[in-house]
């Protein structure tokens, strides 16, 4: 899997440009491979049909966008929740479980200091490996283990759970995080949080919410103002709490 | 404004100690300041009633919680959006104008490398620098200036504006930002959106996106499994658009 | 109580006058009995001041906004589902449980041929005796019996339960509906729903649909065109079968 | 266009049959057109291949989801809205106008005492007589008519108006109402609310308010207990106010 090295938008058309070593085809016509290499970010290149496009380097939400997938993966507008509640930054050290593709970790990569990211799998930490190294992430390491067995890391400013039973690793989070740091969850039925809250209380977690994210789109085209007519599928619940002790 | 040095936490209660020299008194009695200093971040005091409380140093999130405010600020789901959407991480450069108490703005230095906000009110300048000082944060630079008279940074991953009239300040926006940025405004109203989205589509922005973040706090209690029935109020519609040259 | 013979508006002001034999005070003044008896629906009244008044009789819904009250009340945003998904009226017979204040059964009355409310609780029994009274309706009858010893009824188009043990009434339900008729249920949290669910299953209740209504006021005032700040309650969900057999 | 006689459910399958004269014909099999005549409301029928179907008499809802459909239709859910904050019932007049195919203005009639609906255009009318007809309703009268140019009826409890340029039709809705009646338009863009506001402004009605509904499906398998990942599409604003002159 190779990285975008240019990204070319004609009107709403948006085009990711890997090897620019060779002439890229696309619905405008051929751009010759001198100009993909002469294009400067913010200039333009011309197709041979004689169409201009916009030229730019491709910033870390266009290349999170071409990850390989593992089936479900937590949308954009869960991360932010997760993101803003537990006021993760750039000095924040963080663990999640489990690693699935890795969106999750990739983005919390971009944004913390260390991230580590624990996966039973061998074939989704394989998939997460590769785009680690697609992405270009320094901070972000893999880990091919079970999460309920402990976490090695001590002192944690957040633990993420994306897990089916993440009930099972409330105590290995509690012992690597440290005090007033946030354990969060990432699920999508009710009768999984119900159960994950009570294994919180059982460790002594305290502080306990559970917030649910909808998110729509709006079209506005002159006087044609109004949500989408697209689904507001429901992704998942996600609950934080506190270690305090 | 003092920084707290200390979280005391007690059932659901949370308490931040600010100074350490002298004996905290609450709601379950006084803690000596020679069992506040002694206080260990994942420790414990005793108040003089005999209840035991759990400490730890406050985090960003804490301290951010207690903010100086004026009278409007954008909620932490909102920032999320925006810090998802436009990919603003540890290595982004970031403008953003009306400072307002700063809330955003500080938000973002939390994450980002740099952040430069535009305010012309003097007063709303001056609330935002206490507000930089008492979270001690050093890769943030208010200015007491008229963005719609011009941003001096070049090259910005992303301009996010908090403005009444978010279209004045388009062009200056679009000169502030690289190719592929990103310019964010966030407005309670749907006539602001429509005349932001005009003057986006006149300064050559592309790829127009508009959202609306709603959030939903979820009870779960045994068998009370439901969504609480507290407000959820609207706040802002978010506009999206990129840079392309 | 009495019910209210005239409804007075002065500006966004909405007032019901339920004695006309008596002058009425308000804070546009007072408005005279002879001028009260004299009003015309559609007409004006003068107060003493000097304040023109619009006068109208009141309908349905003005006198129903007025019922007593049980501590909880289902919203009308409920009753609309509730009325549409079953395809409830003029021509249908309806039961209900429990009846409470009355309000749902008095709404369903107010559209439906025939209406027969369970109420266990002779003081909630009494409060909505008092309101069909009130509201001057004539095909509703509320029956002071535990539904869950059997419903006498036959044949019944629908039959809506608003118990906090629904799976109680399933069977008594199942034995008072007509093949083809809708069994719904409202209950606020999720795990009623799901037992609720188990009992529909056991009882060869087919085609099981739960759906959630949230209602948004906006606000539109000129420029100021917005979701309004006002919460958005969670209310209940709304589950309905169809009794095949 | 026939109307089904019987509602056969093997199931989660549902099937209307039109003709009990014939064989009829499904994936689980022949049902001969004896046992069709034979089959009892809350009876079974047994198809040739041994699966046996319960069938019950379809009611009005089910023959609703059959009429004929003009491209947009109101949903239920906003059907539900409209009933019930204007108090519509079984005693209730209604106009309403455009008229489209027909769904709402049935769905009034299927509640109302008398419903009268204006449509301009004839292809419409059409359509919407002949739902009228396959539905069998009686007190539902289409008016293939400009209702710009006015309405006949006087006093009507309440005029419904699903139109492009609704703000055209205040002045005839105003004259057609009794005082304390209710004017409700549905419009699914903003602009066409704001304009509508204005129109009720200078026509002097009161109360004015607009609300918007969502409604969410939900899932409810022993542990899958979420909402479904479905659409949840915009469809309308609806705005109500109030004559008092």
């Amino acid at each position: 899997m190779e990285k975008a090295e240019l990204v070319l938008v004609c009107g709403d058309k948006y085009m990711q440009v890997k090897n620019l070593d060779e002439d890229y085809h696309c619905q405008f016509g051929a751009v010759s491979k001198s100009q993909l290499k002469k294009a400067k970010s913010g200039g333009t290149v011309k197709s041979n049909s004689g169409v201009q496009m916009h030229a730019f380097r491709p910033g870390f939400i266009d290349l999170y966008k071409k990850i390989k997938r593992a089936p479900q993966i937590i949308p954009l507008k869960d991360i932010g929740v997760i993101l803003t509640e537990a006021g993760i930054g750039n000095q924040s050290v963080v663990v999640d479980a489990g690693t699935g593709s890795g969106a999750l970790a990739l983005f919390l990569a971009n944004v913390a200091k260390k991230v580590v990211s624990y996966e039973i799998r061998e074939d989704f930490a394989a998939i997460a490996a590769e785009n680690v190294k697609f992405l270009d992430i320094k901070n972000l390491k893999i880990k091919n283990r079970d999460v309920f067995k402990g976490i090695d890391e001590k002192n944690a400013d957040a633990v993420i759970l994306d897990l089916a039973e993440p009930w099972k690793a409330t105590e290995a989070a509690g012992a690597a995080l440290k005090a007033g740091g946030w354990l969060v969850s990432y699920s999508p039925t009710t009768p999984q949080v119900s159960d994950f809250i009570v294994s919180l209380k059982n460790n002594g977690f305290l502080h306990v919410k559970t917030v649910e994210s909808i998110q729509r789109e709006w079209e506005f085209n002159e006087r044609v103002v109004r949500p989408k007519s697209q689904p507001i599928g429901h992704s998942g619940f996600i609950t934080f709490a506190r270690k305090v002790k």
